[in-house]
């Protein structure tokens, strides 16, 4: 029953695709429970949702849009749900490549034993490319559609994303250090620009500027990042509030937390997307409130380095959007979505003693309606409503470890993984259907991290050397 | 490829099982890296466990084992890892049934407003019968291959777990008010008692004695369940020092906290499975470690429930043996033992402030080595070892979010997911084979909880009503 379920969708995905899709081309995705995570919350049992071109057309009963789009091709969802495609605020993909390479090692051992000698020898441009590459397949494989990334060398990232079909909020990181590409800052900011030059407008790609953090980048540089990213009308993504050294050391020098700093420098607002944001003070959290900054919750990140708890009750009462980030993989050490919301709501509810906190919904909403807000995109993706992208996904709900379910948000939430996602859509094309990636090259990517993983073994820098 | 390997596989296990195993009969796991979880952490990476009837004969290099055992039949676990079969240390298995029915409530809620209607309602033999096989099916599916259970008539539990091949230690809950199978204290310690005698001695199973906790059942009637399980030499278990509440209240009542009130009682033993254990006191943790009472500890349970956080480094540093368990699904809502490793680890480490803290391969041993130890089975499970039973799982190292890899430990503890297990050995039986599972009409089970599910959702009972 189930390969002719996967034949049926192979084939249902295959019409779609098959059939050039003219703008005034409608189709259907029916036959499921349609989860809309807008704002009121809408669930509608036996839903659907008409995509044209890129974007949704309409969003309602089955039967309803069944008689208004009579003609329309269909992908069946039945038994299954249909959701908005998860956003994924805050990792470095080409980062996949060193997964789980530096576990269980405090902060110094990590960075300074591991993973920059790591970078050093083995980041370029086609690392880059191989990792992004594949942590896309990964990610597709469980339903994100967006991620926001920070690492170098950001055109092959955003090449790769594009290539895969995925949309990404791609920022080219400057630090004042030596990157693997670019050994200055004037250089790494002159790249930048051009690469948010060529890729501004791009129907999936939305090219940003990264500065590391404030304890790696100076006031002078921060500034002129922010400067960068507002002359071009882009996002600007920062590692704030991550380290309790941070915090103590911006105190040290300039009297102040780390928020209160950036706040003083004019580089906090709308447009920032601030990673992981441990350490805010209660003034500190009505700033970004009052700014309007977006904040990238990581909780097994956070959790695995030991870097603390995130107030993300007290961020999203203060009216934060705050979305949620697998991290990198060599922090976390994977990119499922599924696990971060289910980790947020129960690390939420034991460090406040309270369970009611953080309920399913809410968690659902970060990795979907909140996370497109705090990265910027609330008006083209983030819930399934008329007029925005289509970046759906549809989600199985008979697996063992998800059946019997009385609640969607809770099975949702609390018992679906990655690997019970079977269909996902992006800026209206099919790139995953029953379960395979349509995409990638997977066979070629295999090869490729096979061969990485013999390199980085040879080098004496894994594990256990 | 993967299509081959599958029927490869099939055709492996069939072999085995149809070939009758007469006990001087010999079958070889080869091809894999082999992770012992002995003491001493022997990891082999071309290795191999020959089995002989029940029992594991010997663990070696597989050109060893092929020279020693060279008419032996084969079971292929190339690119795979061979690991002991894992240890759900504290769980409800019919609860399964009720999965994610009472989500992000209070504990008043959760217990009064949800379970206890819904237990008095639905749960009699039938409920028991369905729910444990679901549980099997799902924990099966994990790589999970033995189980301790805490419920009512376990009779059916017991029957149903040595029906699916599994292995057991299957606890009679004893309560001091009317329970949906005993209606009194004296009913239910004679149905104990005959419960233990029926399956004493049992290949799969081990008989338990479950008081449900100390602010549920009364000083003598704790008294009398140890004399119970002392009499028949077998395991106790029960929920200890889980709640705040249950501390406050025999604080006030005894004027000490739980472990020292149960260990004046003289119920304290190696006998004992102590559940969350979340709030013992230094001296108490002293107490465990002397009386060598075995430890459940079920981070995601107790993280979901804001019970606390029970302090597993001080725990293992006093030498108490801690195994993980999953809790019901009502509480959890799944039965990886995965998640509770991966999270096992990074709890420990956020609440410590220290990422070196409960490393990978101490989450694995909680798992496997010390979850068996923990339940008093640690002479005939949870490390691969010449004479022990020959417990098994094969977990594949190729997917996705596992790639590339660089020390086995890291890979299973951080990136590995209960979909990654594709083959289960019990007491030498192939239980499943390619990732599925062939002790169960799983088609007769999804009929079964369906209809349970329509029960309940129209029973007013459910979530939203």
């Amino acid at each position: 029953m189930a390969r002719q379920r996967v034949a049926a969708l192979v084939v249902a995905a295959v019409l779609v695709l098959a059939t050039p899709a003219a703008a005034e081309d409608v189709w259907l995705v029916d036959g499921g429970m349609v989860v809309t995570m807008d704002q009121a919350g809408t669930v509608i049992p036996d839903g659907a949702v008409a995509v044209r071109g890129n974007r949704i057309e309409a969003v309602g009963p089955a039967a309803e849009l069944a008689v208004r789009f009579p003609a329309a091709r269909r992908l069946d969802a039945s038994g299954r749900i249909v959701l908005p495609g998860l956003v994924n605020a805050h990792t470095h993909v080409p980062m996949t490549l060193f997964r789980g390479v530096a576990d269980d090692l405090d902060l110094k051992g990590f960075l300074y034993r591991r993973i920059f000698p790591l970078e050093a020898r083995f980041v370029d441009e086609a690392f880059v490319r191989w990792g992004t590459r594949l942590a896309c397949l990964e990610m597709l494989r469980g339903g994100v559609t967006t991620f926001v990334d920070m690492y170098y060398f950001e055109d092959a990232v955003a090449e790769e994303a594009a290539g895969c079909g995925m949309r990404a909020v791609a920022g080219e990181t400057l630090i004042d250090f030596p990157a693997p590409d670019n050994k200055s800052w004037a250089d790494a900011l002159a790249y930048t620009e051009r690469f948010v030059t060529r890729w501004r407008g791009h129907r999936l790609i939305t090219p940003a500027v990264a500065p590391h953090a404030t304890y790696t980048v100076s006031t002078d540089h921060l500034r002129e990042a922010h400067a960068l990213a507002a002359k071009h009308d882009v996002p600007m993504l920062m590692h704030l509030a991550e380290a309790r050294s941070e915090v103590d050391l911006i105190h040290e020098k300039y009297g102040k937390g780390p928020v209160e700093y950036a706040a003083g420098l004019g580089i906090l607002d709308d447009r920032v997307v601030a990673a992981h944001m441990i350490w805010p003070t209660p003034a500190e959290i009505a700033l970004l409130a009052g700014r309007k900054v977006g904040v990238a919750h990581c909780p097994q990140s956070n959790m695995k380095g030991a870097a603390g708890v995130a107030p993300v009750p007290a961020l999203l009462a203060a009216g934060v959007a705050v979305g949620l980030g697998t991290d990198g993989a060599a922090s976390n050490n994977d990119l499922s979505l599924w696990e971060e919301m289910d980790t947020a709501a129960k690390l939420a509810k034991v460090t406040s003693g309270d369970p009611t906190v953080l309920a399913a919904r809410t968690a659902l909403a970060m990795a979907t309606r909140l996370g497109a807000e705090a990265i910027g995109l609330q008006k083209a993706i983030g819930s399934l409503e008329a007029g925005k992208r289509a970046d759906i996904i549809l989600v199985r709900t008979d697996s063992l470890h998800q059946i019997p379910s009385y609640d969607p948000y809770s099975l949702l939430v609390y018992a679906t993984k990655a690997s019970d996602v079977d269909t996902v859509v992006i800026d209206g094309e099919v790139v995953m259907a029953a379960g395979r990636v349509l995409t990638v090259n997977e066979a070629a990517v295999r090869e490729r991290v096979a061969a990485y993983r013999e390199r980085i073994l040879a080098a004496d820098l894994a594990p256990g050397k």
